[in-house]
């Protein structure tokens, strides 16, 4: 498949595709990460050639970047990359990486702040918006050097919110050839972006217009952006099209929902550790039924109201005692954050609290598994009856399409309306409000007492859904939208 | 001035003009309550006769409605009531005024809740809503026998975000004569509202539609409520002409800024009491600056980054240090509810810990006085030199106009800019963004520090537009609306 009309690409992102790490024999290992993203653009960059641009996020990439002036070749996972990472010394990083993107524009875009006590912007976070901006720029430089290098005027697809600013200031630099940005993440409604300081709200407004075309995951994030760029002065949104007038340019804006590698997932699935634990999951569950969720320990998982529906069911519903179990796989996540640590120990907290009020002799009615540990989640995908997708906000959540391709016992999928899957799976799953703990539990009761061939009804819609669309597909539509923009 | 046509006027709210008490001789001594809203219908109704329905909320209200089957008339305060007090009994008005008005339809107003813990919706909202339906239902009955009872078909005026399904249940038993429904609050965004349940999100924009004429204090939440509409089926908003499309009828959304009773205030503040108490303010502060803050002990009202900001401005401009006061004047507000009691202690906390930290022998940084003394914030209101009005939302927000219209010393305004009071204050004011506390103590800063021809210039313009639009201008233009709306 060739993702487009010949162009090489560029990527930006603030994580590459590969991290290195000393081995054993003290070499720096790369090894590649996995996801929709990476296996996208990688089969992408294969076929085009070009270029990835990342920060250098561990000891051992720094070690790497310097090895080689930040520019060299790597073999990881099957595929070749040329790679540039960008170190920009560990407090630029910080402040660009911690204070900016994942405490205020992540909060931000998930409305995860306590508004009548955080956030409380100052001078700090002033400073740490100037490391904002120097770590852009610097991806703005080499974008701008690595186009000239290629010679043929390369795609330059920008992700996600760490890179706001990049689209304008590659513009600025006059690279030529298209940019996109796109947005893993949600895009707050206009009042909640509105608590942002000024500069940093029409920084990231005025950086992603840079862009010929923005790009997210479901239609609620590209209208908030859209209803965004209304209060920018001088931008002119067109709601029905979904343009944006921008200094004598036509923006489009467009909504390309990503995709999980469903090979590559039954491959890993298919790992013989994989299938021991399966097995030793089934075993000490014998009958019982499992309700799963698989999520990074974060805040905007909605976690606590997970474990409040089931408390209501097994109140509600007696007769489930004992009779299912609820696994909540929590990868650990941000532990540097107060906000996460906190968070974390109110998970814990309420699940010991419903553990102790509900255990009986042969049944505890939770299990909490802390640990970043993916070979455990996807056994578990093997087994689930219920799979929980609830989080409060959350761009796309690719657990509620990685679930039901390993899943094979027809298992049910609870959704959150607010979790851009809904878009896709909402027709195959039992949507809804996350906010609502007494609609979860009733959903949670639904899944549970669902008959065998409308859960297989919904579980074929599910597969169906989430392999219709293979991360190649994810770009190859982005670089297709992108031509057309810039030709118009 | 004839506020309308000669219709008479049926207003329904929550609080009605006049509270009722046992006096020292053991009868029933009415009280009426101040601000714009009840001087301008009372001007109206003493014009165009009519009825004011309102819950029974006091001990003393319900004996009063007891005696008289709930309809009496009543002189208070220089005026003359036909009053309807209704009382449904008080689980369901807990039930309606507590559990859905004050906890859930406000805190979704003010972006109020920590969205990764609360809210958390279940069958006790349910059951709360039930009560919100039955309280809203028992008004709509009375208006429909009131509107019957007058003869003339009356202008029905419904108010605020306790009453939101009134409109649809009048029309509903086919009253006669037009229908506003006005918004004291803000309006949530549509993200936001979508946080309700969606029984209570229909049940409240359906609702509201049920009206000829939906109004607000500013243009922001208006916005907002015509965006909303546009997620409810069968609603057809146009933004442009603010007008929603509704079961064959347009609906009207207009803007509406309420304003201060002017003389009034300057009559209690000419009361002897209030003059002594200023000159004790006087001769305790002497040449000090006051930064003065008079609000409700209320969530949005932003009292501790109002803290964190004037503790910024003592750190960074450390010639303010035994120059200037702080003067925290908070009414006592709410304090049933579990999370106005967290707050009051954490403003408290705040308070002590900066007066423990930058306090001098003979300069205390802040005074904190909590306690329900409208006539000590009239004193303070004369003798402030910067007035604080820093709400993270506020549908209006008053004292922004009375502080002005009482104060005799140029005293600068520091304004929220997400106060609805914004619209028509900003350009005398000094405008911040109320979650950046390093742009609020620059304000404050700039306020002190401001040259006193400038001072005079924006006190003036305060005291211009705050006196601009007297009360009875407010329900005269509503009305004026509400007939084009029913004429098209």
């Amino acid at each position: 498949v060739s993702p487009g009309p010949g162009r090489p690409i560029l990527v930006a992102s603030n994580r590459g595709p590969v991290t290195f790490s000393r081995s054993e024999d003290g070499s720096l290992a790369p090894r590649r990460g996995a996801g929709g993203l990476v296996t996208a653009l990688t089969s992408a960059l294969q076929v085009t050639g070009g270029r990835w641009v990342a920060s250098a996020m561990s000891e051992g990439d720094r070690e790497r970047a310097a090895e080689s002036g930040g520019r060299f070749e790597v073999d990881a996972g099957g595929a070749r990359y040329d790679l540039r990472l960008l170190d920009p010394g560990a407090d630029v990083f910080d402040a660009y990486y911690n204070r900016i993107s994942n405490r205020i524009l992540w909060f931000c875009h998930h409305y995860l702040w306590d508004v009548p006590r955080y956030p409380r912007f100052g001078a700090d976070t002033a400073a740490a918006w100037d490391g904002y901006r120097a770590v852009n720029a610097l991806f703005a430089e080499a974008l701008a050097e690595e186009a000239e290098s290629l010679g043929t005027a390369p795609a330059i697809l920008v992700q996600d919110y760490h890179l706001c600013l990049v689209p304008a200031l590659v513009r600025g630099r006059g690279a030529a050839g298209p940019i996109a940005h796109f947005s893993h993440s949600p895009f707050a409604g206009p009042d909640y972006l509105r608590v942002l300081p000024d500069e940093i709200r029409t920084g990231i407004l005025e950086g992603m217009l840079g862009a010929d075309l923005v790009g997210f995951q479901a239609a609620a994030w590209a209208d908030n952006f859209l209803a965004a760029c209304g209060s920018l002065p001088g931008a002119e949104p067109d709601r029905e099209r979904r343009t944006v007038r921008w200094q004598g340019r036509n923006v489009r804006v467009g909504v390309f929902p990503i995709s999980i590698d469903a090979d590559a997932l039954r491959r890993e699935t298919a790992a013989p550790e994989v299938a021991a634990r399966r097995e030793a999951l089934a075993t000490s569950l014998g009958e019982m039924r499992l309700i799963l969720r698989a999520d990074r320990m974060e805040l905007s998982k909605n976690v606590i109201r997970g474990f409040l529906a089931y408390e209501r069911l097994l109140l509600d519903t007696p007769e489930w005692r004992g009779r299912v179990r609820f696994l909540a796989h929590l990868y650990p996540s941000r532990a540097d954050i107060p906000e996460y640590r906190a968070y974390a120990q109110d998970c814990e907290r309420e699940a010991e609290r419903i553990n102790a009020a509900l255990r009986e002799p042969e049944w505890e009615p939770i299990t909490l598994s802390v640990k970043d540990d993916f070979q455990e989640a996807l056994s578990a995908y093997g087994r689930y009856d219920v799979l929980l997708v609830n989080p409060v906000f959350d761009g796309m959540n690719l657990v509620a399409k990685e679930g039901p391709v390993v899943n094979d016992r027809d298992g049910v999928l609870v959704l959150s309306r607010n979790a851009g899957a809904h878009d896709e799976l909402a027709a195959h799953a039992l949507v809804v409000n996350p906010f609502d703990v007494g609609e979860t539990a009733e959903a949670l009761h639904s899944a549970l007492s669902m008959p065998a061939d409308e859960r297989a009804r919904r579980a074929k819609g599910l597969r169906e859904v989430a392999t219709a669309n293979p991360p190649v597909e994810w770009v190859r539509r982005q670089l297709e939208d992108l031509e057309e923009a810039i030709a118009r």
